[in-house]
């Protein structure tokens, strides 16, 4: 596990990635191509996310609910840019019981589709509305190009579907949901996201209109962190989604779908991870605290551990998850780099002089070497750990701010465009058209992330406001916008 | 939802069933044959078994991962029972991406397999055992006759999964896991179980020994709880699951598997449920206080609501489930028919009089009528409220146990076991022979449930001990079983 050296960051970004899943336990490999095994430790940290994210989607009013696995095949068909979107990575039930289907069935990609065709069922008059539901499961698309949480054929997410009344409020519903994930961003995975709308050939097949969040990972790519739609009435058109009015007529939804997946595991690695491995932030830590026991002999060893045994029950009343590395056969150095590769952000050594002084070192994930370490009494241990984890959380957030604006170029020309893409984000003007985007993909690689919302805070300078020139054509622009290559 | 009457459960149990699962809106068909949607009131109630379980599970020491729900079709078939088992069940994909799979992928009835296959990667030596893990998911089994949470293509679930150094290490985590399991049914579900060992006929294809637990239902018929696996060596040969001892030997792992569904919401409906509709225990209920607010004027409304805020809030702070009902252009009449439909535990009524007196109606939804109606101090009423629920949780178990036990009866002729199983369990003699397990149901349709652990706990009374005749062939007989027709 720590034995070998991982490859640095800067030797290959890639290599490091891979390696590191495998050897941190998050995931493996599954016996089908593209499909993975979230292992206990990225099971866990997986578990705190959707921890997270679910008291806060319940906090907005939405249900969690179960819509099945299967979609028959005729229902993908039914609106008309999802059926494009969607066709080629599908996978298909043709057989069931040992009988060839009459209908083949999908294994759902999404849900708007069957989601859709129970609203018409369900809903009927404006007493109905909003209608506010979510669900935790995994889809399937079959990607040719997979990569560990960031693109595997299963993947497992959740996906938020509400149904409205009105356009404004299916659209106050998708920006507030934007605003919850970015919520979480910040506080709970300490990533820095930029808020804003995709180009139309980024967008989800069937929205009007796609919010996403796009963070930038520490080989300077971007990731897309998650999405918000604004479906309009295109699913409630293709599937008859009304509802009879104050006024007794019969209107269509607005409804609205976001979604956020294990992605973001893979974002968490390479925003915070370093050359020793993972740092996880504390507030989604699978363990928060590793305390390692120190000692030679056999009385040592039990007077440590019966110091460490009282630790640990006292750091778990106070709410921290917390491991006790009792494993026999292995040096304190040794599990000092195990857990480091790991990414604990707080790890306690306590050895026979701590006892003697009730005291123990504090070693900070964040900050290696003698610059993160601190002794501290036993007695007040919960509170200056709590105390030390807020500040870890803060400083990781700092830090990855620093970065993606250190990072980040205002690009006023085609080859200041190009240069800042081959190191990070260019922040530009853009025409809004599709062809200039198309181009600039072709000859750059980098893509249209997002135009910001708040064009202000991506340079932390309020940025230069007022209308520019296109980066690629020169036209007049007002948009200003985010490119990158991108996972 | 209450404006029509359900059919008594005397009249016709299965339709009772079916339209109450549909107007308490816990679930609803899908469009794709014998699958179902679980509804937001359906889903919460399974958050909540999933909390009370997981919470266990953890406890004892496994953790939570998550396999792909794709698996390779050769798996299945290396486990020579296992394949015959499930064969018949499976749903096939065979097209990925708009191309004919080499292999066709199997949706996954159950994933002894593919976990097989990885633990034979992971698992070297006897330092890595034992594996204790679980993951919460959905499986697909091509079922012909299906009804909603008893019997569906898709049904959600947990399996856990495990692997051992010894045969005595892996039997006792089999009985464990069954003892978990019961404690949850007794002091959550409300639901007094049989645990006992299944036939040869009845256990899981590639177990050596299913446990099981069996459950009484309103109709007498039988329920499987849930199963607990012992598979000996089967999967760890047929999968090479090997580990190296403490002596330098390879040796293959031993294992099991254990599952609890959605079909435990069947049976929580069917146990506790009446003719006005379902009785949820208390533990587990979505809800568990509803207020309901009477009032005329806009002067009564205005001073009620505002105490039943005060309330709700109070009641929130002391971590109980409630919800105000404050739906406009419904009767409080109407309100108290509905939530009785849904099985709230606890109903409060609160008018104008209540507030000048500073008091609230509490009705209980397992005493019909005045018999569970008493007034109660506002300033008391969080406490009043937990102690209540208490009760409930209690007189649900005491009676559903009353009930199965009026209804079991011990068969000593094959005439009297089948008037027994005309009108609830048989507890009967038995010689262990398959043949005539096959003839008792060909005759009776009653199957072979279980063999209890505690036979003397079936009837409550110690029951007989020693030995008897088989009820069928009147052969020398050491085993009682239960027998019963089941769902």
């Amino acid at each position: 596990m720590a034995d070998e050296k991982l490859p640095t960051r800067a030797e290959d970004f890639s290599e490091w990635y891979n390696q590191l899943v495998l050897r941190a336990q998050l995931a493996d490999y599954a016996p089908v191509r593209g499909c993975m095994i979230v292992r206990p430790y990225g099971w866990a940290l997986w578990e705190n996310i959707q921890g997270a994210l679910d008291r806060r989607f319940k906090a907005t009013g939405h249900q969690n609910v179960a819509f099945p696995l299967l979609i028959p095949k005729s229902f993908i068909e039914k609106e008309k840019h999802h059926v494009e979107g969607f066709s080629p990575e599908l996978a298909v039930v043709t057989i069931g019981g040992g009988e060839e289907l009459a209908e083949p069935l999908i294994v759902r990609p999404t849900s708007e589709t069957i989601i859709g065709h129970m609203w018409s069922k369900w809903i009927q008059s404006y007493r109905d509305l909003p209608v506010l539901m979510n669900q935790w499961n995994s889809v399937v698309r079959w990607e040719l190009r997979t990569k560990l949480f960031l693109r595997t054929l299963e993947f497992y997410w959740q996906e938020g579907h509400t149904a409205h009344a009105t356009r404004q409020e299916a659209v106050d519903e998708t920006k507030q949901m934007l605003d919850v994930y970015n919520d979480f961003a910040m506080n709970d995975a300490a990533i820095p996201v930029i808020p804003g709308v995709k180009s139309e050939a980024e967008k989800f097949a069937g929205a009007d209109t796609t919010y996403a969040l796009e963070a930038m990972m520490g080989d300077r790519k971007a990731l897309q962190f998650c999405t918000s739609h604004f479906l309009g009435q295109n699913f409630a058109q293709a599937f008859e989604v009304k509802y009879l009015d104050q006024n007794g007529q019969l209107q269509h939804c607005w409804t609205t779908s976001w979604g956020l997946s294990t992605r973001v595991i893979g974002g968490i690695i390479m925003v915070h991870g370093d050359d020793q491995g993972l740092v996880m932030p504390p507030k989604i830590a699978p363990t928060q605290v590793v305390i390692v026991p120190i000692y030679r002999t056999d009385e040592e060893k039990a007077s440590v551990l019966k110091v460490a045994k009282d630790l640990k029950t006292r750091l778990i009343q106070a709410c921290l998850r917390v491991t006790l590395d009792e494993r026999e056969g292995f040096s304190p150095g040794w599990k000092f780099n195990d857990w480091e590769m790991r990414g604990v952000p707080v790890r306690v050594e306590l050895g026979p002089k701590d006892v003697v002084k009730q005291a123990a070192m504090l070693a900070r994930r964040d900050k290696p070497g003698r610059e993160g370490k601190v002794s501290a009494a036993l007695a007040d241990l919960p509170a200056t750990i709590e105390k030390l984890l807020a500040e870890i959380q803060q400083a990781l957030f700092d830090k990855a701010l620093a970065f993606r604006r250190a990072n980040t170029h205002e690009a006023r020309t085609y080859e200041e465009f190009k240069k800042a893409v081959e190191g990070g984000f260019a922040f530009a003007y853009w025409c809004g058209n599709g062809e200039c985007e198309e181009k600039v993909k072709e000859e750059t690689r980098a893509t249209m992330r997002c135009i910001p919302l708040d064009p202000g805070a991506v340079m932390g300078n309020g940025g230069s406001s007022g209308s520019g020139t296109c980066i690629y054509c020169g036209k007049a622009a007002k948009d200003r916008a985010i490119f990158a290559r991108a996972y």
